[in-house]
């Protein structure tokens, strides 16, 4: 029962959820692209998170908080967060697959933690001893909640990957004393981080704890009354049910939603859906990068205005990307349109999966979606929300391949593996074979124990033009992007062939995004394109303009970053050199000096893992 | 003698300036562009402001420094600038054309400038009664030094206009207290706010004290140390003399390079003028709009990084267009080069100019280089520098038009005016004959009072492909940009005809400007377009593609924004409805939406003089 429950977002009592979860634990991925992600998470990256988190006093803040240690606390005062982040990594990385060395460290951090509690349940290592009289004081700052809440996250997936209760139980003591401090008849108050709304749900789900639901309730419903100050960048100007745009800070506006959506999911509260509805319809198709990312300005890590999406200048935090596609799950998994699972899929194979480098121990905190060489990959942050985010995420994915519902098994995203889902009880063994994400062809075998009628619910990305659907003989041809139910009595060998045309695509963006005037950017499949200069010498990549006319390749390149598939194409380039010195020349000096060349574009997830240069994703069109 | 020397920059004495000033007084502006101006300043803009100085409280803060009346202060800390910056204005007025009216304006306030003055000389209204014992506390922030220099710009503007020194001597003991308290023996200190270099500078050579040339060294060489907290902001991070790039605050740092031009011009130091070649270097290629606008970044009011150029989001201060032509006012004075010129000319007729309002009672603070129509024209502004900032710079245009040197007379402005020209005390009447800046052929009548030779150096605009010069029968044609010097023994009735043929020219930037990627700006003369909703009915401007290929026409329309010429050509447009809801589509499916229309530009100046509505002045070029 315990690994059966290692689920991503346990929706599985949820009234208002259509879709529920498949844990982790029974999902073994068989792919070329995640498998070895899961992999280098285990084997590289969290282990190497672990020495960090030691080196730099975030495991010693606890040891202090216990009186083991003494000394001064260090770090920024929401280091916790990243212990806590860290450990949800591991126990989901646990889910996945038994790893004794990864399971000690787990345990140990959590000895740390819980000798660290107070006797009321309080735990936020900065606020002891002499700080100890400013807790709940400052909450539009000082993170308690957010740090609360990533506990809660850590200890929720503990239980669910191991069975333990170790971190659970500390877990519960806090969220007791947060109900005992905050609420109607308690202190007014609101995280002026979000993710606590998460969290308790998440926690409410795994204790049946009914006031854990209430406190994010009442969190979510304490925004916009002035109790932490009344700014956008908190999300905190008006009622969440008012709000029209997705404002302030990208992570925490992303967080709040992914909150409400797990709250409505259990409420059925139709006033905070038609919310979300309005933020989803605002960020998608207004304020969003074509990679996932979100949150164009540096200033307040913040969303910008409509169609304000500078390329160099993007902030696109992976966290960012990150919060994307847990609130797109979620949305996912109350409404199961595939418009949400298609967020989920770009952020997470670009925008989102950009943060961390193919070694596993290089991080971004910004993904602009052009650069000079100037960004570089960092092995950690003062802030380091991003490096155990994106392992969170990677973590995840096992999660996200299959729900169910009532009506039978949804089929989200596609990459080699075999699964055990159960319907109504009964087992049924899910396998697929595809080298998806580069290319489009997979073959899904269903295997019920015995001959039984259920759906099958494929996903046709929004990418895709027309796919062909084939089983027992039967071809739909051409059918567009949504879930394609196949229903049928399956059997054991049963197999559905599934056809997605996977070919380079120009796209071109809203007139309105001044930064993407006159250019392109190249798509393939799920896989958004950038022309990095390592394969470009011909030219600056910042200068070439791509023939819209000429024929793109895809050629599958096993030898270049751990395997992709790069797209090839034509274009024509102006010497930088027609520009020495000049900011503004005539157009017709010149456009004579143009001259054409061949161009080659990678994922946009892969670049900045070789030597420093000019990056575009969008691109000059002539 | 005092009516002579309304000068607006006097190098007359200046060992290391190439030009000398010729006085505001003795240009008679005869055009259909600055003399209507130069009225409506008078007429209307000038009282409409000391109407809203009289409102805001900001005399009255005077008022209440000197006991006169109780009550709190008014406004923000840095307001008594604005009450100095009225006052140049008014007095740049008044060494054009006598104004009873405004001169007994000028000498109500002064008066109450004068009576708010403490007996050793200190004078900021902000820092009177309880915060008197916080002076020069906080010369980052508070803006005492800042404020101090405007009003010595004012006394100096005072004195060259009306040969008063009513305000001239509560300068001289301001900036006396200034030299006791600050200096090597002194306290240490640099403005937070450069702008008082400019100031003492020019207070130096109204009254020949050395001193306040000392004391314009000594901040200038305090940058960079420490002193106010070595932030980029404030252009503190280096030693002057070791800046590479125009970093931080905009108008900040072009004061601060203007300041240096001044000091050079009176010390000679090549390491000074070394740092502004680099500065400008860096501005005039990298980190300029095409308008002559600078500052890329709202947050910090800021230069951005190279080839940062946004168009929506530009903030261009109107200040820091203002501050541009000051520093490169300078720059020519201290070098005769052109290109110097060219950013003065091109600032003030776009940049600078569309900071006001058609109506001379409407305000921009940001000049973004495209617009949803949001942008509104303001009366005025918390902060109000903008508002007096371009009443100044309008009140110099008479004396920017002509310079002298040891070799004759320079002409860098062309406009209809007749003026009075002392070359080595011989007075030399110059006229021009032009529709100037609509028409690009002017004919120069140099008058002698009696026969002699000097050269008459004509300035060949970088705009401009090549001009034919004709003079006694002789012609130089295609003569490039720069200073074309005509050297003959010159009589009354002698004229030189100045041809620059001026055709609308579509101008492209630097491939790694990425807001304008496949885009064009046009350009017509020293006037930049943009079009405006308003007069393009059939299409969001947004979405016009301007045919590179189809001729451009420029047509005079006298019943348009008070008469300017208006540029026409050829483009496409694809409906905006083929993007409703979407942010990115495949190429293909809107490349084949777009028609045919024609569109008309206007001076970007007068831009949101008319209904408010979309306008960009780089548009997309099919």
């Amino acid at each position: 029962m315990g690994a059966y429950r290692s689920v991503v977002v346990d929706t599985t009592q949820s009234p208002n959820a259509k879709l529920r979860p498949v844990p982790i634990s029974t999902v073994k991925m068989e792919d070329g692209f995640w498998e070895p992600r899961l992999k280098l998470m285990r084997d590289v990256t969290l282990p190497s998170q672990y020495d960090i988190i030691e080196e730099t006093g975030r495991l010693d803040n606890f040891r202090r908080a216990s009186g083991k240690i003494g000394g001064d606390f260090k770090g920024a005062y929401f280091n916790d967060s990243d212990v806590y982040k860290w450990l949800e990594g591991v126990c989901l990385a646990l889910a996945y697959r038994k790893d004794p060395n990864l399971e000690s460290l787990a345990d140990k951090a959590i000895a740390e933690i819980a000798a660290a509690q107070d006797e009321d349940g309080y735990l936020d290592t900065f606020f002891t001893f002499e700080r100890k009289k400013e807790r709940w004081e400052n909450l539009r700052d000082m993170h308690e909640l957010y740090c609360a809440g990533h506990l809660f996250h850590a200890a929720v997936a503990h239980h669910r990957a191991t069975g333990k209760k170790t971190l659970l139980n500390v877990a519960v003591r806090l969220a007791d004393h947060l109900c005992s401090v905050f609420g109607p008849e308690g202190r007014p108050g609101t995280p002026g981080h979000p993710e606590p709304e998460m969290a308790l749900v998440e926690l409410y789900r795994e204790t049946g704890r009914g006031e854990y639901l209430k406190l994010a309730q009442f969190f979510l419903d304490q925004r916009g009354r002035g109790v932490i100050g009344g700014s956008p960048y908190h999300i905190d100007h008006k009622p969440f049910r008012e709000l029209e745009e997705v404002v302030g800070h990208a992570v925490r506006s992303l967080y709040l939603n992914g909150g409400a959506t797990d709250i409505y999911m259990e409420t059925g509260d139709e006033t905070v859906m038609a919310a979300l509805e309005r933020l989803w319809r605002n960020m998608a198709e207004r304020r969003i990068y074509v990679t996932g990312g979100v949150g164009a300005r540096h200033s307040g890590e913040a969303f910008g205005d409509d169609y304000e999406l500078p390329n160099l200048r993007a902030y696109a935090e992976t966290c960012a990307a990150v919060a994307n596609v847990l609130w797109n799950w979620r949305m996912l998994l109350a409404k199961t349109e595939a418009r949400f699972a298609d967020l989920v899929e770009l952020a997470l194979y670009n925008g989102a999966l950009s943060g961390i480098s193919s070694d596993g121990k290089g991080y971004f905190y910004s993904n602009p979606l052009s650069d000079r060489g100037r960004t570089r990959r960092q092995p950690w942050f003062d802030c380091a929300c991003c490096p155990t985010n994106i392992v969170r995420l990677i973590g995840y994915v096992p999660g996200y391949i299959y729900t169910t519902s009532e009506e039978g098994i949804w089929v989200h995203l596609y990459a080699s593996n075999t699964a055990e889902v159960f319907l109504k009880g009964r087992k049924i063994r899910i396998t697929q074979r595809t080298d998806y994400p580069w290319e489009g062809d997979v073959e899904v075998g269903i295997e019920p124990e015995d001959e039984e009628e259920f759906s099958v619910f494929l996903r046709i990305p929004g990418w895709c033009e027309g796919a062909d659907v084939s089983v027992g003989g039967e071809v739909a041809s051409g059918v567009g992007p949504g879930y394609f139910e196949v229903r049928r009595r399956w059997r054991k060998g049963d197999r559905v062939g599934l056809s997605m045309p996977m070919r380079p695509e120009l796209l071109t963006s809203h007139p309105w995004v001044e930064s993407n005037t006159g250019k392109v950017a190249i798509r393939r499949g799920p896989i958004v394109y950038c022309l990095e200069q390592a394969d470009n010498p011909a030219a600056d990549v910042w200068n070439i303009e791509v023939n819209p006319y000429a024929p793109l390749r895809a050629n599958f390149r096993s030898d270049l970053l751990g395997g992709v598939v790069v797209v090839e194409g034509e274009a024509v380039a102006c010497d930088t050199g027609a520009w020495k010195g000049k900011l503004y020349q005539p157009l017709k000096a010149v456009s004579a000096l143009r001259r054409p060349l061949k161009f080659t574009a990678v994922p946009y997830y892969a670049w900045a893992n070789r030597e420093p240069g000019p990056m575009a994703v969008w691109a000059r069109s002539s």
